[in-house]
């Protein structure tokens, strides 16, 4: 048996109760019950009703958004973000290696081809300087459009993710972006609460996007969100997503291919309620991190992960990073821990790993590598508080 | 002021509360807040759960089913209907001129192309008459596959729709297809409790959907559930709709592009709830067509629309057909009913003559088009009961 396992094991058992403990457990200690009862009272559960409107204002004000658009789940709206930001069938879109499989998946419902490059060693998200020297490599400025010189498809757009939480340089994709002419658009599923500075994450590009998935920092059951300024393209994400339906108190008429992507209101109600929860639910999220980085003091074999200087992290998945040296340990601990009933989780396969994505272009990967060889996700609850360590 | 119109909504006002009525509200008068509190309490409102569990299993029992897999909306459930079967980007699938967009809508979130037939003046569904002699008009048969003459492109399957929950003539559509070698998806969103013969709607087909919009018999606020007697068909249902993710307790691998389609845990609460009560919603709904028959006995502008011989329907959507001589009437009829506070609507427009689906391949559909130009939907929600006639 392994005793750097062991020990890792040990230290983890600290922080989470007796009885084992998942990566993500919701917690509901507001008004649920009362808004699920309200929501059925008012007869409205479906695709129209106040708690949507309301989850919907809530949460742009939260955020600092001007327009939220509440849509059936995450990847749906980085779907529908894509359709209604231009991007067309055929043409590629940059994500990093390094995400779950939904961010590349979304891209492919498009239509679109997702390509993959590296992430950076700090933020855990894209690396503006990696996309840059790549961008330099495979693209081609030809009549106003960059295409891939080794596709012949053009690049359109760029879909940085937050890692856990942790912000991208976003500053630093924005140049590149400006400088290539591609669109921006957020997947910010797992960073609802997270800052650079003092803008929240998803209102970078033009479009953001946050997850209300059973796992995530506030949920909706399944739900997702997209976050904008712009006026016109709010109109026309909400417009796509309840089927392209022109207006008129009686006729159908629908003037483009929609898509049924409402939340409903019953989710929305759920919603609100958690969302009322949220700074809370945040400083417990943030307040587990010096708990793990205790817990973890004099371990020689890895390190914690913490937020990156000038930008706030939700926390939404506490982290640790073996040294490269004892990269394999990593299955050995993953396994020990769930044979201790705590659900501990290594880094998703990296996407252009995945069967499905081999062959779709990339960039040289090492960091997303890398970093998937060592990277042991910890139980990241809200309701793991300091208090909880015995 | 026109004298049928007046005597026309008259009549509907005999029927629908004197405060007016929409064409259907929710019925919320068993467990619902009872469930949704219990799953809460369990913790698991997201993707698994027990409700979710619970849900498939009654309604597979319910409709006779072999296996049942919820998930969001129907929309959603025919896209991964067709894309589990078999069909690619690029073929084109036979859908009814007259239906909900969704169900066209749902063939281009596929990649595929919808190519447009009439529909029978007996079961406003799919004439399975006018799909054999349209067939072989622009059908090819070569290299075992099924050539549209006009497109080069190839024809691969039909999905017939329940028009307002009365069952197509399925044994006819099931020889059709037979003979050209299509596969057949049945959109049963609206046609939950209508049986052809003993059989439930939904399967004939290789697979079938219903829908539980707020709109549907039964609501789920948002969702959807396909149905199947294929084991190996509703396996891959379930796993394209859970991000074809390859069981493992920790590592995350996909074999395929998958969805995030699953209906959460918390919207399958509300199902079972009204799940538990749909055969009083179908017995009320049957009832309601007594009603209007009643109501409209001496009227010689037009008639209540009725079930077929040897069919069963849920009578989701009552109807009311004009006269051709008096179609010029509907809109005048729709004006002053939604006056009156009554949200009559006629039929949807055609689906050929919408404008992202008129360059689609098309039959010639005169039936879709001469109901739509004299249909009058009236409300139809299970909670008007024959003694609410005042």
């Amino acid at each position: 048996m392994s005793v750097i396992a062991e020990d890792c094991v040990s230290r983890i058992s600290e922080v989470v109760p007796a009885s084992g403990a998942t990566l993500h457990e919701p917690v509901f200690g507001g008004n649920e019950k009362k808004y699920l009862a309200e929501c059925i009272d008012s007869g409205f559960v479906s695709s129209v009703g106040e708690f949507v409107t309301r989850f919907e204002s809530d949460l742009a004000t939260y955020v600092g958004a001007q327009y939220a658009i509440a849509v059936a789940s995450g990847t749906v709206g980085l779907q529908l973000a894509l359709v209604a930001s231009g991007v067309k069938p055929g043409q590629e879109v940059l994500v990093p290696a390094l995400s779950f499989v939904a961010t590349a998946n979304a891209v492919s419902h498009a239509g679109a081809i997702a390509h993959f490059v590296d992430v950076a060693e700090d933020s855990w998200g894209l690396d503006p300087f990696a996309l840059r020297s790549h961008l330099e490599e495979v693209g081609q400025s030809e009549g106003g459009k960059l295409l891939n010189k080794n596709t012949g498809r053009e690049i359109v757009a760029v879909l940085p993710m937050h890692t856990f939480g942790h912000p991208v340089d976003m500053p630093g994709v924005l140049d590149v972006a400006a400088e290539f002419g591609l669109i921006v658009i957020e997947d910010a599923a797992e960073s609802l609460g997270s800052l650079l500075g003092e803008t929240h994450t998803g209102l970078f590009g033009s479009v953001g996007m946050f997850s209300f998935n059973g796992n995530k920092t506030i949920t909706t059951g399944g739900g997702g969100a997209l976050v904008t300024h712009d006026e016109g393209l709010a109109r026309k994400l909400k417009h796509l997503s309840t089927t392209a339906k022109v207006p008129h108190r009686w006729s159908f008429d629908h003037d483009d291919i929609g898509f049924n992507f409402r939340m409903p209101n019953i989710n929305a109600a759920l919603g609100v309620a958690q969302l009322e929860q949220l700074p809370g639910f945040v400083a417990n999220q943030r307040s587990l991190v010096s708990t793990y980085r205790q817990v973890f003091a004099l371990s020689d074999y890895g390190v914690v992960k913490e937020e990156r200087r000038g930008t706030t992290s939700n926390y939404w998945l506490q982290a640790f990073l073996l040294a490269q040296s004892h990269s394999s340990e990593r299955d050995v601990i993953l396994e020990l821990a769930h044979d201790a009933g705590i659900a501990v989780r290594p880094l998703w396969n990296p996407l252009n790993e995945l069967e499905p994505y081999r062959g779709n272009p990339s960039a040289f990967t090492p960091v997303a590598k890398d970093l998937w060889s060592r990277v042991i996700c910890l139980p990241s609850s809200a309701s793991l508080i300091p208090t909880d360590i015995h």
